[in-house]
């Protein structure tokens, strides 16, 4: 961990998701998605050295967890933990302002409308 | 604008504030602040041009406006808009979810604890 930038909670948080793509692999990780194939197949189009880079950085800041569950090869299931599940309300105040003030985003639940 | 990277709300939200510094500047101006040399004074230490930057951009994306308070020099202060001033929630969650996951944050509100 490097210095905090302020005592300032905002700061703090922005420093772990303050980012064009954390928040949306915990938006797939929200909408059931789990393997690094399920995140990559998500219509952003995440690069595949940052989706790695942002899943280190989930699992170093406790936001989520990894389990093999394939061995040949080895293969890894992410999944929230209590910390990252309990940033549902901020996904959930950003799709209210996305589709209040995007023209053009789909209005529908988290659940079905990023899921694919 | 560029083109869009999904309809998904939360991708086209974060094209506009996904960064570590973007969400600063709003919280500046929700807690009262009004130009640039106020926003330069904030903790975090934001560099002259991301701030330039920033503030164009809010501009471009209909989140802040500015008038001119002072002619020689010509100064401006800056605004929330009413879509900036939506983006209370988000800022509210985000204060929550740092307090409770993050040792060393301040628990104050977001008036209080982040404003120098």
């Amino acid at each position: 961990m490097t210095a905090m930038r302020s005592p300032c909670p905002i700061a703090n948080a922005l420093d772990i998701f303050g980012d064009k793509w954390t928040l949306l692999v915990l938006r797939d990780l929200f909408t059931g998605k789990s393997t690094f194939g399920d995140f990559q197949s998500s219509p952003e189009g995440i690069p595949t050295n940052i989706l790695a880079d942002r899943l280190k950085r989930l699992q170093a800041h406790g936001l989520i967890d990894k389990k093999p569950y394939q061995q040949r090869p080895l293969r890894y299931a992410y999944e929230l933990t209590k910390a990252g599940r309990s940033l549902g309300p901020v996904l959930k105040e950003i799709i209210n302002w996305g589709k209040k003030n995007i023209a053009g985003t789909q209005a529908r639940a988290i659940k079905q409308h990023c899921a694919h």
